[in-house]
């Protein structure tokens, strides 16, 4: 006689994207008596919170990855897929991978979110975001050799060109990267050169908001901006970037236009949904909000189709304060474990009560030893703030993989000052043509 | 009254290389009364004994690289310069770098090799060889690209060829990458998978010559062919590749073509000289070898200008044993040295004995816990030497950069077995046609 639990197929969870929010609901679901297939287009699960230390210099881009087949190799009912959907077929639920199909019985899609150059996407080559370890990469060549062009110039307008640094987006992650920079270049590479002083450098924060880290308090944002000015950097808000052209950023205050030439422009303004927010649209008839992201309802869920979840930074969850849940990893860890729990609620004939996201407090790391803390009953900045961004960053790390190496890694570079990962790779460094003729723009530089 | 010394141009040195030979030139020159360039393509020394590792997933990239800046800091009278030298007038004594030319009183070259595909570069495409962090990042792509093609392959054939990899060259690069490749398959990755064995992998060394290891002992390619055995490599001696067509190797032996279907096909069967050696021919009339290397003088300088150094594996010096010295890092560190210290000789009017290369072994690594090693005096395999090649290669490492981190990494990864470092990076990796469709040669294979 046939067992009659093993002659009724599994339900299929498929699972789109091995962010915070796509792992942390397979992680959850690993014992559960469910098919489990996670897709990814990487191999690797990213820790994006450090990601700015990759295109700064301090770490390694393996040493904020973990290999996804690693960190669920135990799950015995899950199966990793390196793949990408394109598609989606509701009424066979079926995702469309390249070249072939998937079934699912529910599906949860956390694609995430890219960078979004409000209509301006040409300059997406002058100005890179930070999402992917190739963009932490492209990051890192382009300040470590604007450094390298800088000493081989001799003439002083095109090598302050060269040593202008322009972050755009007062965010946790500008913020994060024009701290990192000033600290390269007033402090770890101060002594490398021989034709130019680094310390010359100048480091511009860019913000169209009143206030930096504009999600915080504002007494935070104030202290984050006395500490960057510390530490080197120059905050201007309330200023608009009008146009990103070769190495003149042209920016707008009070109306007025300036010009800033700057060979070194990086991207931290503005995030919309990856394409599968489209998709959703087009197959479910699901909402998208301004940037593109997916509206879902109190369970995290399509309302047109309850077995479609869709979590982290593509959601937009619109049911608890009065603004959508922030795309920070604790939302989409919290909703990803969520989901795996409803998923095994339903499967016994249950139900949960909506989600809601616990706020455990917001972080935002300046410098070594700076950095600003929000705990909601608690707000404070310095050295204190600085360790609980360690500590907290450490224990995500090593729960998926151990990586103690990050932790020493840290301990090394704290003692030292020094940042070991500042090598530039890639290939053809030397044929980039801009860095042997750098004619600035004509019209003539006005400012900063 | 201006002080002679001080009205007299300094004695300047040009060193053309920041490899093992280059970089201990110039560290040797730190303290001494002359004006050093040291010229590099890339900010960073490469620690390549190591590279191996950065390919199979084990290392990152900067955890075997240390930027040049950083190491020569403190030596107050050396300019690093990030360039290629792409020409050279001994009239005049300059080089020639992208736009520029710089002069020289003493020039040190020590550019290195690159590989060798005796006359068939377009293997390039299909065999990589292992050079660069670029190289290592592309074996580690198609090495784990390789496992996650063959879990979406249902055709046992084409399957097998995903999970067949082929190392051509038995030296010690070809005997470290099947070693490690060997473990990824038969050990790290063991569990990884739902749809492959991963232990059903295929790892092939091939070799032309009757054994692997040719340069060492008899004994010691006997031994590290039985450990290799044992760790699941199958070392095949005295047989020719003579074809490497797509998914296809084609090798010859006792005259008979075989034909081995595999996708990934690395290479570490040869090296030719740096486009340098070339250069020197043609401005110098230097002799070049068979590969291109320079020949040199006892004092590792040019015959026809005593002022013009080569060092490290360009240089062929025949002056010691039956062989030139091999290419191997200590020869080019006491090569750097030694000239160094001619240079300082020669300020004072003095000189110095011909240089005398001091064989301290050799080592070569066949897996965790396996080694060989050839002291002269003492020849033997198994735990300790493998100690004693963490040993030596830490050793070496500390000394530029105390990149304690590796020890580390080592040794969580000799407890874990896990490899930290096998992500795959690169842009557009799964647009790679080759993962979706891959029709075999039409020849039917024929073996292995």
């Amino acid at each position: 006689m046939v067992d009659a639990t093993e002659s009724q197929p599994m339900h299929r969870v498929v699972i789109v994207g091995g962010g915070f929010g796509g792992l942390y609901t397979a992680k959850a679901l690993g014992r559960a008596p469910v098919d489990v297939t996670l897709i990814d287009k990487r191999n690797f699960h990213l820790f994006q919170p450090l990601l700015y230390q990759v295109a700064t210099g301090t770490l390694s881009p393996a040493d904020i990855s973990s290999p996804l087949r690693g960190i669920l190799n135990s799950s015995k009912n899950t199966q990793v897929l390196m793949d990408e959907v394109t598609n989606l077929d509701t009424q066979k639920q079926t995702v469309t991978l390249k070249g072939e199909e998937l079934a699912y019985d529910t599906l949860v899609v956390a694609t995430g979110v890219s960078h979004h150059y409000f209509g301006n996407d040409h300059w997406k080559q002058t100005a890179p975001g930070l999402k992917t370890i190739e963009d932490a990469l492209e990051m890192r060549r382009r300040i470590f050799m604007a450094f390298e062009a800088a000493e081989k110039e001799s003439d002083l307008e095109k090598r302050r060109a060269w040593l202008t640094f322009v972050v755009v987006g007062g965010g946790p992650t500008g913020v994060e990267l024009a701290g990192a920079i000033a600290e390269l270049a007033f402090k770890t590479l101060k002594s490398d050169f021989r034709n130019i002083d680094t310390t010359e450098a100048q480091v511009l924060l860019l913000e169209g908001l009143d206030r930096i880290l504009p999600p915080y308090p504002p007494e935070l944002s104030a202290k984050a901006e006395a500490s960057l000015t510390r530490l080197g950097v120059t905050v201007e808000t309330s200023v608009l970037v009008t146009n990103i052209d070769g190495n003149i950023v042209t920016v707008k205050r009070d109306g007025q236009e300036e010009y800033i030439p700057a060979h070194t422009v990086l991207w931290a303004a503005g995030v919309k949904a990856s394409a599968m927010g489209q998709v959703l649209a087009e197959r479910t008839g699901a909402t998208l909000d301004r940037v593109g992201r997916v509206m879902v309802e109190p369970d995290l869920s399509l309302a047109t189709h309850p077995n479609i979840f869709i979590i982290g930074d593509l959601a937009n969850f619109p049911h608890q304060g009065d603004r959508p849940l922030p795309g920070v990893a604790p939302v989409a860890m919290q909703e990803g474990e969520y989901v795996a729990k409803l998923i095994k609620q339903r499967l016994v004939g249950q139900t949960l009560a909506p989600f809601v996201y616990q706020d455990f407090g917001s972080l935002a790391v300046i410098g070594q030893n700076e950095a600003v803390v929000d705990l909601g009953f608690v707000r404070f900045d310095g050295l204190l703030a600085w360790f609980l961004w360690v500590f907290a960053h450490i224990y995500f790390l090593i729960e998926f993989d151990n990586k103690l190496i990050v932790l020493l890694q840290w301990g090394w570079n704290y003692f030292t000052r020094k940042r070991g990962a500042r090598i530039i790779t890639g290939e053809g460094l030397l044929n980039d043509e801009s860095l042997y003729e750098a004619p600035l723009n004509d019209r003539a530089p006005v400012k900063v």
